[in-house]
């Protein structure tokens, strides 16, 4: 597997933008992905019972099985709470993406894009739509549809397309998540990129509010579906910020075929290589999410040994990068692991705390807080020059088996509290 | 039902005593609190898997049916992940407060108690223990056994005793949490008195860190404990500060039969006016520990009307006080309704979002946010002028059925945030 830097432009037969529309004051806030021929989809959205109106739109496509040749968002509004006239909107979006795309010119333009069939997209039902930003405000229509032409009139797969396209998602993040890697399947190249978005909102179930990678790879919708779903249950789903789940959270995968190898097939060799690349995307990305925590100054990995089973693990995790107390404690330097142990007491997962060891770590060297369950005395300068860093691990090992987990987050900061008390006036 | 003014000093048959035995560096750390005569008793725990040395003796004593006369209690220190050695010194603190007590003295002194059987409580057994403070330290038994018989000395039944009571079993709290009650049973008067600690760590299941209700009512330990399982549920368990729930959670009750009175049986209409009375102290003491959340700058109370079941009802509105985007919004004072609906749609309740009417409220008037689901346009000065209030409610009115809840938590500050990043440095 090797490392590309140059984001969602690496990835053949795809063209992207991302403008300024002027749903945002200044901002990039309208981007556009589009794959030159109909792709593979695959999709997770959020399990909040609120559900935006391009969540229900998105759920529905590709429940039909429909291909899909382009995903259109917009940040600064996330057309949710919107009743009757946002579901109208978000159909609007597609529609008005799709009359905005001539695909066949694309096609011809892009000498990556292998030759293949070009569905009328003019229905819209090609399209994938997204939606972030502030809650329950109708969307500017008239302003959203002009940026979608805008934006299909800047469509390019140069470099900086790709940078614009990762900014214009973004909402209260600081900086664009993006990666890119190549593997070869069946002798041939197959690239796969992604970008994300989220800083806040951000909690298992699911984690990141917006995401989207985007492959070459010849692969059939269903066996992307299943690939996507592992690799959330262990990436964005285990991921926190600040344990609010979002009405908006999506993750979408598209995949064209563009590399021009054989169909990747579940259970053979090939698959594995693919399912491994597509994990490292999503956990890279999902890790940039958390490293871009509304406030954080701190990023924390929890790692659980030993649990009895994987589920234990999880929730053992989870309730440690989850709990406020010990995100102010990281946040204010302090190793106080009673409230790592109190919070593991409470996540729900049986095990005996007599037989706990507890460490914390960074690039500073590791401290042994609690060996089997007692507490080992330590130095406070050791712990404050390990806990000045700013990657810090929190690990547990139990007695109880040989499950274990990892689960990543940030502090809770003064900033957050800042961002959050200003965030939609 | 007569409110007083006196807190524990109300009650009859009871003598308290609130000392700085040294295990904080100024403030009062020890307290007792003794009945005249062994007492009915009744305890809910916290569910934490990880439980500190006194709760798992508390329980261990309430379920020997053991009749109580005295309750211990150190605050700076909560003896838990303290191992073998922790166990061992809470088990210390129940004899040498035994040892200390000359009972008979204090039935001599104290005319307000009812001639009763005197046990001899030389080996601890009818003393309950309580610990609360920093996690994972040994307790220094010796300034707790010194000041334990500190207190004993001092034990009265004056206003300033029960003040003393009160204050010495705080940790980060602002204030003192007390209150008392006067009914009438079968024509003679009967008093119930409650003090409480808990800022920080505060979450359903459960809430309080500590709480104190002594009676001098009649009433049959299982009688009381069906009383004060029923009363938390509404109460305690509707809290919310910061998410986290304790190692050391206890509320405890003492009925010692002082006021004369024949027993208190279920189903009888005596029953319930003490139940009220009960309830009523209990929502007090659970209110102002919400009122003292650390960093709080607000108070808030969740109203859920119209739900299916009372189990969605209280999902709803714990789902809503614990939401760390509504806790900052309303820091920021920020009509932000979105945070609210989408904080009840991951609660786990079942619900139609479409139905939803939500309210924000305070003295200075009311605003509707949602009807049916759909945004309603309000003025923001209006919105601000009821969010700069202290006191702010939350309504959600549901078409689901007519199960109703409520929850009471307090916002999210920097405070928070700075309490907590320097507690236990």
């Amino acid at each position: 597997m090797k490392l590309l830097d140059s984001g969602l432009s690496a990835v053949r037969g795809y063209k992207t933008a991302g403008i300024h529309a002027g749903i945002k004051k200044a901002k990039r806030d309208l981007a556009l992905i589009v794959s030159g021929k109909p792709a593979a989809a695959a999709g997770v959205f959020t399990t909040n019972m609120v559900q935006a109106a391009p969540v229900t739109y998105d759920k529905a496509l590709l429940a039909a099985g429909n291909l899909i040749q382009a995903i259109v968002v917009n940040s600064g509004n996330a057309n949710a709470c919107t009743g009757k006239q946002g579901a109208l909107d978000a159909e609007a979006m597609a529609k008005t993406t799709a009359q905005a795309l001539d695909v066949r010119a694309i096609n011809a333009q892009s000498t990556a894009v292998n030759p293949g069939t070009t569905a009328d997209t003019k229905d819209g039902n090609q399209v994938l739509v997204c939606s972030t930003g502030v809650i329950g405000v109708p969307l500017p229509m008239k302003t959203v549809n002009d940026g979608i032409k805008e934006a299909a009139a800047k469509l390019s797969n140069t470099r900086k397309s790709a940078i614009d396209t990762a900014e214009a998602i973004l909402t209260t993040d600081t900086f664009k998540k993006e990666t890119a890697v190549e593997i070869t399947i069946e002798g041939k190249p197959v690239v796969l990129a992604g970008i994300a978005k989220g800083s806040g909102m951000i909690h298992p179930n699911m984690a990141t509010l917006l995401s989207f990678i985007i492959t070459d790879a010849n692969i059939e919708a269903e066996t992307l579906q299943g690939l996507l779903g592992n690799s959330i249950s262990s990436t964005y789903n285990m991921i926190s910020v600040d344990g609010d789940t979002s009405t908006n959270d999506t993750v979408l995968t598209l995949a064209n075929g563009a590399s021009g190898t054989p169909a990747i097939v579940k259970g053979t060799e090939e698959y594995e290589k693919f399912a491994e690349a597509f994990d490292y995307v999503h956990a890279y990305l999902a890790k940039q999410v958390v490293r871009d925590g509304e406030g954080a100054s701190k990023f924390i990995e929890v790692q659980i040994k030993g649990a009895a089973t994987e589920k234990d693990a999880k929730l053992l995790a989870k309730a440690i990068i989850t709990s406020n107390l010990v995100k102010t404690a990281l946040f204010g330097e302090d190793a106080n692991w009673g409230r790592i142990l109190c919070a593991m007491g409470y996540s729900g997962a049986q095990f005996n705390p007599d037989t706990v060891d507890l460490t914390l770590a960074s690039s500073k060297g590791s401290l042994l807080l609690l060996k089997q369950g007692a507490p080992v005395p330590f130095d406070e300068n050791i712990a404050l020059t390990i806990l000045q860093e700013h990657d810090i691990d929190i690990k547990a090992v139990l007695q109880e088996g040989s499950a274990e987990a990892a689960a990543w987050g940030c502090d809770l900061s003064y900033e957050y509290v800042k961002i959050n008390g200003e965030y939609r006036t």
